[in-house]
């Protein structure tokens, strides 16, 4: 449960967030997760496969250290908050074991990319494969009672600190001709990472929340009254020319929209409860394809042509960023067209995205709405954002129900 | 003139053949160079832009290593093989000498990428900069008359076939978990460096192309009845599983195609003469959309869906490729099936590629054939493919004109 307070929105009423509920727990519970219990442990070495065709079958054995990083804090948040099932935790505890023997170097930083025995092939100069590892480490570390994962979940977030603001150990060169720019990637997944790894002592990390809201703002620009999330600007928040610098990214604003509402709800702070409903809202209306439906996966802030070859496209996560970022926007304001909203993400990705035959959904669609991959795990795509999206939908729906019974 | 022997098609006849010729050379000289020599030259640093709008707008200054070296070598062969244009030489020699002021390290290492000013932004750990940077001083050096260039070029190609070897300089650390693998590009675009810069004394690298030859064999798998060209394949030629190893990309496979073919006419080599026709013919065949026409521009050669988002696109220089490829198969063998192809191949692409108001080419096509990206240049798409396939199919029709003048 979040404990957030809730506004009801007309139009949500007891007996519609129900139903929206118990759709949402089968689709998790029934058709979503058994995929991954099935389908992605690795009998032989441990740790679990991400590459799995569309029934399951695995089409590929390396191993992504961000998904298995992801889907090891998945069914270990399960356990914890949902139903303390055996298997659940053991399929977490095989994915953070494997990343602690294989993925996580002695100097902190992580591998991207493993063989099936765990051997690396790759390491990203970038910090995210070190996020992903300690946010398992974490969740599992409470999941299974045991701190001193927790502790080394601490320890690495504190390393990556330091890398956001200093990324010379990344080892990537800095050269003369680059403009000094700042990434939203970063202060968004960071403040995620206090929230699930500092839990309730999150007061401890309350300057370091304070500097990454503050950084997050710098990529939040107005236009024409509404507001532009930009994925690059200049470190002083300075938009910069150039593609980079006009690059939108609806379903990573949306995210970083709920990521920064869960701190504004902590922190009791209205102006910027505000602005990340502003920030969702606005996002969502810009990426939505008006013509054939469903956000876009890329734009540019002044309708150039992306570079990105892909930009046209709809993809899983943005959507499962909009289910939960309307549904929480709408239920802490009551608004109705965040509930609108809501409604319209919820048609279209329940039309598109889910594979009624094999179960998990679908990742990658063109523009006007088909298929063009089968596969429901890739290089970019395990169980995260799916079971996620589902789960917060879940809860936040229920708190919606119990507010939706109580006489006001 | 290639001065390769012409066997033609039933069907191309002298008046279809000249009125083709006519046709590309009109695209060429009066819709595809213009643009170029309007819009692409930086006034203040020198060296030339490439990322540019559909109406030449330059909508990014960032300048692309491999896409300036590649116009240097295309505007200096204009000038020296087609007309002594001063501003044709002009224009090549701009870039020429910004690539050596600002890309080309002592070590002899390239850029990728450069600020406006030339500063340097990205180092690739890959070869790619360097041969596109040897291209451009060669062919510029032959047409300036500057055979110190040339001489530059040639260190520079001895250097590139080292890396080919030993790859540890480029910086790339090379971790445990990585299979043994070699990759098509690294062959190909030696062997097309060799033909550029060695000219007519091509014997001097006779052992060298006899390596790369087989190099490239490697990656020709037999399947049932045709073959598959694999992108990525083990150091002995094994196929490799994963989606790496079942790689296909159609483009790359016909380009690697005439590519072979030159060195096999140079060679006489009969045998391998037929491997690039059956490569061109086998690759088109399989990468051909029969629902859409057009090339995919990936496949999995076992049916899986490519993890590359953007597989089923129709890009530009696919069929830039398929045009040259086709062209001269057909003309050396007299093959009615690879005339047929390049008509098909022709109608395709000149159906959905120029751009009638602005000149130059579109770049990308979704599956159906709709154009998603409106600009003319991009990270990957500058002064080379369209050029240089229009150019190869002026001289090859005008061959086959001369042959069908000439009685039997």
């Amino acid at each position: 449960m979040t404990g957030f307070p809730v506004v009801l929105p007309a139009g949500a009423d007891r007996s519609t967030l129900g139903a929206l509920r118990q759709r949402y727990e089968t689709e998790l519970f029934d058709r979503v997760l058994p995929f991954w219990e099935r389908h992605s442990p690795d009998p032989v070495h441990g740790g679990t496969f991400n590459n799995l065709d569309r029934d399951g079958t695995v089409y590929d054995r390396t191993k992504h250290v961000w998904l298995m990083g992801r889907q090891a804090w998945m069914f270990s948040t399960l356990y914890r908050t949902v139903q303390p099932r055996a298997e659940w935790l053991a399929l977490a505890r095989s994915g953070v074991e494997f990343l602690r023997e294989h993925a996580v170097r002695d100097d902190g930083l992580v591998y991207f990319h493993l063989a099936r025995d765990g051997a690396p092939i790759y390491r990203q100069r970038k910090l995210f494969s070190e996020c992903f590892t300690a946010l398992a480490l974490a969740e599992h570390g409470r999941a299974a009672d045991r701190p001193a994962l927790l502790h080394e979940a601490e320890a690495l977030m504190e390393r990556i600190f330091g890398w956001a603001e200093d990324p010379a150990p990344l080892g990537r060169p800095q050269l003369a001709g680059q403009r000094p720019a700042i990434a939203l990637a970063v202060p968004m997944i960071l403040l995620n990472l206090i929230e699930e790894i500092a839990g309730a002592s999150w007061r401890r990390y309350a300057v370091e929340v304070d500097r990454l809201l503050a950084r997050v703002r710098k990529h939040v620009h107005n236009r024409d009254g509404t507001v532009d999330v930009r994925e690059t600007v200049a470190p002083d928040g300075d938009l910069l020319d150039g593609p980079d610098g006009r690059l939108l990214n609806p379903g990573h604003a949306i995210e970083a929209g709920w990521f920064v509402q869960h701190w504004a709800q902590r922190l009791g702070d209205a102006d910027l409860s505000q602005l990340a409903t502003r920030i969702v809202a606005d996002a969502y209306r810009r990426g939505w394809d008006a013509e054939h439906g469903g956000l876009f996966y890329f734009l540019d802030a002044e309708g150039h042509s992306p570079t990105q070859l892909e930009w046209s496209m709809k993809l899983w996560w943005p959507h499962c960023e909009a289910l939960y970022g309307h549904l929480l926007g709408a239920s802490l304001t009551g608004s109705e067209d965040a509930w609108e909203a809501f409604r319209e993400t919820d048609r279209y990705t329940f039309e598109h995205f889910p594979d009624p035959e094999h179960g998990e959904w679908f990742g990658y669609l063109d523009r006007e709405g088909r298929v063009t991959h089968r596969f429901k795990g890739g290089p970019y795509k395990g169980c995260f954002h799916v079971p996620r999206a589902l789960l917060l939908c879940v809860r936040r729906l229920a708190e919606m129900e119990d507010a939706a019974e109580t006489p006001p």
